[in-house]
């Protein structure tokens, strides 16, 4: 019998944008066109949002050639928001759905995401009306459960890794200048970002020579005693902190700061965990230090992308279609790694409620335990996720001539 | 009559490290292997201070092939250094000469070191000891007079113009969400490096916004006209900054902080021109603001790093080595434009004493009337310099669906 009903597929981007989201969405679309079960292919602008507004695209009506290229261009191209929905919101959702025969819902975004998936599936299974619902994972911060990690995560990695590299090389370079450099990345609660600058340490004097992460409590005394010791023995000090790390308390390290009524337009603000440990450092240890932080170019960096990064994002989305068309609903898709040399990962699936509001930290094996660096097994994790080798650098030998002249000052 | 003098060379690098500079170093050994009438091929570790110490290495006893990966390796590879030199170590630099028989002296630098290698020069003629000096612009402040820019430049710019564009992609994406980014480049005194972010607008709605440079006094109230005005036609501001602004009686703007006396770890800690202006902002029009700074990442990124600025900094370097072989003396290199349009560009000789110490500003003929962008004149001078296009990005063309459904909200 032939199925007469229009069936139409929705795709939403949410949360913080990434390198590779884009990526998805043509997987998506790629495999959505080769699909006859499918009629209009929409898109909702500025995520969730534009599905409660009514503001969706018609992605048919995009040049193909725009399409692919979506492939290279970071960020999110259909609009992403960060929007915490209200308990009537979601009966909202479900008439938009019915309105425009929306038969598949895609949602790409993080645990939050996720949680309005699963009860957007719920209240449709409640209600009787038909969507397969499925979410894709998209989260620089990896800390989503089940998945093996998350698409965004390789391309912030190799991102920090190389940016941490540069910044020790320039920290290097310089003798009796900014010794001490903060290399401060994303990351609210978890670590998995920080961690990564661990990836662009190509020797055992080379930056980063401390890693500080949200997992362990930070104590100021001994992160002070860590800086001492390397700068005693190296004259240089490269520190990745996350921007997430908080005291015993609980409580944000933030550089405190009063209003000083110099005139109207001179107002307190609050400086970030960098500009509290360069503070921290020049006043304790007397040594200068100064603070890098790439903020949310990390995040949306194309230069630095990951290769093996861009693929596993279009094939979660290609993946999450097809498995809608299966008649699978309520799920995630995942990455399932099968082996680590040479690196080979599939796709799978979850329940959405095993994942949705859940957040999964970097777990103890991967923390020294001095907690202020990471150990080989993170390294081994995360390797094969930032994909080609980091570009070449050398170092010159530096054969000294003899010296023929009394000693300098 | 055959020259039986032993004639050594010596190199050495200076300040703050770049891209290129490390390719400098490659056209000089690469011409220097040439010459017959050159001995010892020497680099100066950690720059005038391992002249002053004497801590200087053979060259000649590196791999070619590590020699070749300089070009390809950022930061100062000799080492580098800021220190300013006594009166009585001119004296000290021509004893050291004398003793390792340096009869050429190469010095990569700014304006400060273009004064080092011009007082060098001068007491060596004073005390009749033969040495060719010559000085290689080198400072991603692009600040030397008489040369049309500095290698280091392209580079920094291309960067900047990579991670301003990306910078407004992600606050584009996210809807009411870090709606204002403030974007803090390097540029102390000049706002050449700021000014190149401009090179990463791809229309007239994208980012930056707005561009404030220390060329101008800051204005707190007409900032936050132009912050406004930007943000009420768009939703969103990209705005890029440099980091030594100065208000109207020349004082940088800083984030003022004091010592809230929580525990003795918690100290005042001043922010930088970035945090003021979050500050400023969110105080005073009541929008969220959030700031990217990339710091020294910047100068030292060899994936954003521009082909023309690579290949300038190797003919600076073979260059320098030439014309010392020629005979010249107190001199700098200079790289002189001859047309902008297929871009052509040749190197061409100043007396030292014409930089040293000298700082070229942006000339007001490139900042805008309201003060608060670059005209076309900056972006025709600037373009060439940062290499191939910047990577495609595509926009979706968003064709929107019917409305059905009455109003959200």
């Amino acid at each position: 019998m032939r199925e007469t009903l229009t069936k139409n597929l929705l795709l939403a981007q949410s949360g913080g944008p990434t390198a590779v989201i884009n990526s998805s969405v043509c997987g998506i679309v790629d495999e959505a066109v080769r699909q006859p079960r499918i009629d209009g292919i929409y898109g909702a602008v500025n995520g969730i949002l534009g599905v409660l507004h009514e503001d969706l695209v018609d992605l048919r009506h995009e040049e193909p050639a725009t399409l692919q290229s979506l492939r290279r261009t970071p960020s999110a191209a259909l609009g992403s928001c960060r929007h915490k929905l209200r308990e009537d919101d979601y009966s909202r959702l479900l008439e938009v759905f019915k309105a425009h025969a929306i038969r598949f819902f895609l949602y790409a975004g993080g645990n939050d995401s996720m949680d309005t998936a699963h009860r957007v599936a719920q209240l449709a299974e409640e209600k009787k009306y038909a969507v397969q619902v499925i979410g894709i994972p998209k989260t620089v911060d990896n800390d989503l459960m089940v998945t093996d990690h998350c698409p965004g995560y390789g391309s912030v990695s190799r991102f920090n890794a190389i940016a941490a590299r540069d910044s020790g090389l320039d920290t290097e370079a310089i003798y009796t200048s900014d010794t001490v450099k903060i290399f401060e990345t994303m990351g609210r609660d978890t670590g998995w970002i920080t961690a990564s600058t661990a990836l662009g340490k190509d020797d055992p004097d080379s930056a980063p020579h401390l890693i500080y992460l949200p997992e362990r409590p930070f104590i100021p005394e001994r992160f002070l005693k860590d800086v001492k010791s390397v700068y005693d023995r190296l004259g240089r000090v490269v520190i990745c902190v996350c921007e997430g790390l908080k005291d015993e308390r609980g409580e944000f390290l933030r550089a405190s700061s009063k209003h000083i009524d110099i005139d109207k337009f001179r107002h307190p603000q609050l400086g970030g965990v960098g500009d509290y440990l360069v503070g921290l450092i020049s006043e304790n240890l007397k040594i200068k230090a100064r603070c890098d932080k790439p903020g949310t170019i990390q995040r949306v960096s194309m230069t630095c992308a990951s290769e093996v990064d861009l693929e596993e994002a279009y094939s979660v989305g290609q993946n999450a279609l097809s498995k809608a068309i299966d008649g699978e609903n309520d799920r995630m898709v995942t990455l399932v790694r099968k082996r680590n040399d040479p690196y080979e990962c599939e796709t799978g699936l979850v329940e959405l409620d095993k994942v949705a509001l859940k957040s999964k930290r970097v777990p103890d094996a991967f923390i020294n335990k001095e907690c202020n660096f990471v150990n080989d097994g993170f390294l081994e994790y995360a390797k094969p996720l930032i994909g080609e080798p980091l570009p070449h650098y050398v170092h010159l030998r530096k054969k000294r001539l003899e010296k023929l002249l009394p000693g300098y000052g």
